[in-house]
């Protein structure tokens, strides 16, 4: 692969020493040539019997096209005409062309028309490049024609993008199947594609001043693929990049903060109803382990702590300090902090960016910076870490400990993180309040729960990302070894992107969102509940050792919905086995089903429920068990709970730990039951089919990106 | 509009007189011309003479096409030549076309080659018609092209279908968009397109022999619209329809076999655990108001009630019988049934279809026919009518009343409606049982609720409909004056469908039924969880009066979820009115956020909701209100409770009645303070954005679909 940086850079520094933000026709193509991304033959025609020439020398047929730096949108301007099969008919297309172009814009400075050769036809498709405010260079992929435009059938890439992520592209649109070739058609050249994405991702990604770059449209056939149209925009003066230490200072100071010895409280107070003094109260009721330092400039003692009136004075280690004073004090005491070398500031007050003193925020900022003091905040409830027992809050102390680490943007969706945790008993390592992210971000968090040995599974509720990149880059290698669930807020409002080119336009938040997410292994949340269950049954389900699902049901319309939700949720019903489909009717009823769902009615006993989930606990086929249970009276819900629990629990005994999930329909005695069994580690769900197999979906959707599976 | 009926009869008695099972291009042509679908000049050519001089008369440009009854995908043959301009070019065309169709299938017969006049440059679109197991005759559009045909983009509506049926099919597709004109594009001829499709549904209900027709592609413009190719093909065996009462029988039936005054029990029991035990306890201990007559061949006495032998011994009136004797013996007594004048048969027994006995059902059906007798089931738990404490059934009492019936089409979603109805205390009118529906389904129910003044919402779980054409015609008048929810199971199992025409293939089994229920009125539910909360939502929720929704948040974070819930649901965010805007200004602190979500902020007192919360149901532009809590110590959840029902109450007491919905965020006592809001029908949600959202948004389509907004 040749790749000629020089002519690249040749090229760029003509546009930008001219003042332009956009490249020729002609410039664009020679970077394209540069990097290797097919264009067809073509050349400037500045007469028409220049234009007769060249068509001649590219061959017939051929289009004609407008060439002019005040003219972006050719066809609106009648600039281009295609299908010239003569001389003498791209003789008159130049004359028409011409007399368009000044008729649309009279003022327009016209270099010329571009000749063209007319590729064969073949499947349309975009490959473009943008600067995403969050995650800055990206590539982008999507089939062409008015239609995709309509319905934004678009995805994207981090830049670079290696050639295995380019090709992914290639799947991930909705019209997918078309490039498979549909109707008799050819399959496309899927690797030239794939090549041409990873060559615009490498220009983009070594000249970070090409701001956006459309191929519109690349002309893929089985041949080959070729950029017909090329439009590239620049910006020489980029947004700076966000401060970020390396790995390892991240790292150490997050170990101190997520698991401080000592702790100071900046602006304790004895005071009830005082943030200073509920931050208080929840260190010593939670039972912190490490050390408590009241901080105030005149008492003597809060809660029977001694007081000091500066962290410099205490004689102790302190890793954290928790600010309860007002906004505009923040600054000053920084300089302290770092002095007496605390790792972190934990910024409780509100009153900075959130309601636009940005410039108090950026205070903040830069006198952390100064002092080498990270930032958690400001404008945050704090941040619990359950295995210290500490609760740095000033919201009610939480204690149900596990292996679940979530983060909140904001407090509301924290205290609804504490509610549910706390209702649904869902184990926890650290709920942590972000707010306004002036410094700690979740890719910060992402680097301490990594190493965390105490953290399974991390769930984030996302407003906006700060750094994008960053997070990308991280959430790539953590979800590799503990999923990461992403709540992504806000997704409705796309805000007001200037957007001068298609990829541009086509680029709404929300999608770029998608694909990079899904890029970096996240799995997607789509509702606050959602996030909340998956973070619960990812930490408890197993990881499964393959695709194979069986349903199975004492109700057949369980199994009904079941099985949508299954394929809802892409996961596959295992085709069942000739001697396992005559094992299972050997304990279920003539007129039960067999096959996949096994629907072993809703007559049954307790020993037919205990015997076919005994069978499908230990065949090793069957990767994951959806169980349907429906209340009668000859098998109540409590019975089926410890039935089923007391097969589980002898399958785990036996080395056996597949996932098992379980719909429970029947009259209110099955919640009791889904207690009982979440208390032992099986999820199960009252009242609906849906849940227990979505959550089911987001834990195989995990161990397929993860590469478990 | 000239609809010549007898053009279309002659040709369809040839069609079939000739053991035909499809028309030929020029009889499908005919047929369009004799109900005024558009067709292009055309004409069969035997020799290449014959083209050019067709070509000559319909105009150039011209396509050609083989015509041959052994060739269907004409383009696969190499079988169309399109953009022919000049004589000798059509002349080579016609001896290229007739060699690739010998090359294609060198046995086929080959009428000759189609001379037609080729279209200027339009939108293509299709229009077709299928008859669909479940709906029987239905119109379709779509937009043509592969891409299209890849992602399925197709809406159906039923046969016949008058002009706004018709005009709303334009804007049912996700690329509809298109049709308006993308890219400086004129807009097609939309009532030419329209008055297409209003043709073929004519003409496919004149003619129901007409088993599938293809107009693909439609060429649209803003000229008009033109049928460019056409295939018809026929069935001459339709399938019977189903048995239906008129509807007065249905209703004098119904309304006896729903609120009995006398009831049977056909093989009563007084040992334990016997099903005709459960019945008698669930009616005696359920309160039934009416008389309970015991049949049993040989006791005395079951239960403290007389037993007699046969419903025939009984002196009184009865108006249903509760079969729970065996499967095989339920035919011979349905005679006695009937003899005695009972109006409905409810048969809990299994053993029926759904375990292959299709025989026994019928000759059960018949029976009941026979002797005048209507059938509930049979594979059913039976049924409850609350307001008569009427528990038919072999389930547990059931005793929450209020204004939703329920059915289901599964005995296990049953219980879980029950489960549910009780722990969210959903006040129910009727829970059904409909099994195997051998004979009442679920339009006999529609008509029954349509005029029950008990039920002010139907919801119904619904596997399969038996005549899906009653259920769209009694649906969308019901659905008018009451809301109608439907989940229905078994989307993904599509079937076998053998389709021949582009439009059979396309019409899945799923988008099918989200076309015609989405044309009946039918609020569509995605989950068994959505089902249960919609139909709870619709019934306490009272009508809006208009689109303007505004959300109001003690949290930003809720705000954005809300928000982001409100675009989903496509629900309007009120903008909101200067003066408006001032007045919550003066409550909520400088920093708050007025517009819309107005955030009052996370530290406010009571106070500050109890003004806001007042003054958003007193201002008549506000129709709906979203209410985001958080969890303080300031405002505490049953503080907010108390609050809000009294606000709400107040207003209620002046006649402002319009529906507020709340997410709590918080700790484990927001529960306590839904269930407190909940007694006070508020709709009131714990730890989710989404779920109060989608319940708003679930009436709002209703209200819409019944033209109340």
């Amino acid at each position: 692969m040749s790749r000629d940086q020089q002519a690249v850079r040749t090229i760029l520094e003509a546009v930008k020493s001219e003042g332009r933000s956009s490249l020729s026709s002609d410039e664009a193509r020679e970077l394209c040539q540069a990097y290797d991304i097919p264009t067809p033959g073509q050349g400037l025609a500045t007469s028409a019997d220049d234009a007769v020439s060249l068509s001649d020398s590219v061959g017939y047929p051929v289009v004609l096209k407008i060439e002019s730096p005040d003219i972006l949108h050719k066809t609106d301007a009648g600039g281009v005409i295609v299908g010239l099969t003569t001389a003498d008919e791209v003789r008159d297309a130049f004359e028409e062309i011409s007399a368009n172009a000044k008729a649309y814009n009279a003022s327009a400075s016209i270099s010329g028309v571009q000749v063209q050769q007319m590729l064969p036809a073949a499947t349309e498709v975009i490959v473009g490049a943008v600067t995403d405010p969050t995650f800055g260079k990206l590539t982008a992929f999507g089939l062409g024609g008015t239609l995709v435009e309509v319905l934004g059938d678009m995805t994207f890439r981090l830049a670079p993008t290696p050639a295995d992520q380019a090709m992914s592209m290639l799947d991930d649109i909705s019209g997918a199947e078309v490039l498979a070739g549909i109707r008799g058609a050819a399959p496309v050249d899927r690797s030239a594609l794939a090549s041409i994405v990873e060559n615009v991702g490498a220009l983009v990604g070594d000249f970070p001043e090409i701001d956006e770059l459309d191929l519109n449209p690349v002309m893929a056939s089985s041949e080959g693929a070729t950029a017909v149209d090329v439009r590239i925009l620049t910006d020489f003066n980029p947004k700076p990049a966000r401060f970020r230490p390396s790995h390892d200072d991240i790292l150490s100071a997050m170990q101190r903060v997520m698991q401080p010895d000592g702790v100071a409280v900046i602006g304790a107070s004895a005071e009830d109803g005082k943030i200073g003094n509920s931050v208080m109260k929840n260190l010593i009721d939670g039972g912190y382990e490490g050390e408590i330092y009241p901080i105030h400039p005149r008492e003597e003692e809060i809660l029977g702590r001694k007081c000091h009136a500066s962290v410099t004075d205490v004689s102790g280690n302190i890793d954290i300090a928790i600010f309860c004073i007002p906004a505009r004090f923040v600054a000053g005491v920084l300089a302290e902090v770092g002095q007496k070398g605390i790792a972190g500031a934990i910024l409780i007050p509100s009153g900075f960016a959130e309601v636009g003193e940005h410039e108090l925020q950026e205070e903040v900022v830069q006198a952390a910076r100064d002092n080498n003091v990270r930032l958690m905040g400001p404008n945050i409830y704090g941040f619990y870490y359950t295995h210290k027992n500490l609760c740095a809050t000033f919201c009610t102390p939480y204690d149900e400990k596990g292996s679940v680490a979530l983060s909140s943007q904001s407090g509301g969706v924290g205290m609804a993180i504490i509610g549910f945790s706390r209702s649904a008993k869902m184990g926890v390592s650290a709920i942590v309040g972000l707010g306004n992210k002036s410094d700690i971000d979740e890719d910060d968090l992402l680097v301490y729960f990594e190493q965390d040995p105490n953290t399974e599974v991390i769930a984030m509720h996302v407003e906006d990302l700060k750094d994008g990149q960053a997070f990308a880059e991280v959430a790539t290698r953590v979800s590799k070894t503990k999923p990461v669930v992403v709540l992504k807020a806000g997704r409705t409002s796309i805000g007001a992107k200037a957007a001068n080119s298609h990829t541009g336009a086509l680029a709404g938040d929300d999608r770029v969102y998608d694909s990079i997410l899904k890029q970096s292994g996240v799995i997607r949340a789509r509702s606050l509940n959602d996030l909340l269950e998956y973070a619960r049954g990812l930490s408890v389900l197993p990881t499964p050792k393959g695709e194979n699902i069986l349903i199975l049901t004492g109700a057949g319309g369980s199994g009904v919905l079941l099985s949508d939700a299954c394929v809802d949720n892409d996961l596959t019903l295992m085709s069942m086995p000739d001697d396992l489909d005559a094992a299972f009717k050997e304990f279920i009823p003539p007129f039960g089903a067999s096959g996949n769902p096994v629907d072993i009615t809703g007559g049954e006993p307790p020993t037919t429920y205990r015997a076919t989930i005994e069978l499908a606990l230990n065949d090793e086929r069957i990767h994951s068990l959806v169980l349907g249970y429906w209340h009668t009276i000859i098998t109540p819900p409590m019975v089926f709970a410890e039935l089923l629990s007391e097969e589980v629990e002898a399958a785990r005994n036996k080395g056996i730990n597949k996932p098992v999930v379980v719909s429970l329909v029947g009259d209110v005695e099955v919640e009791e039951a889904c207690r009982y069994l979440l208390d032992r580690d099986i999820l199960a769900y009252p009242y609906t089919a849906e849940k227990p197999v979505a959550v089911l979906g987001a834990k195989y959707r995990w161990a397929r990106s993860a590469g478990l599976l």
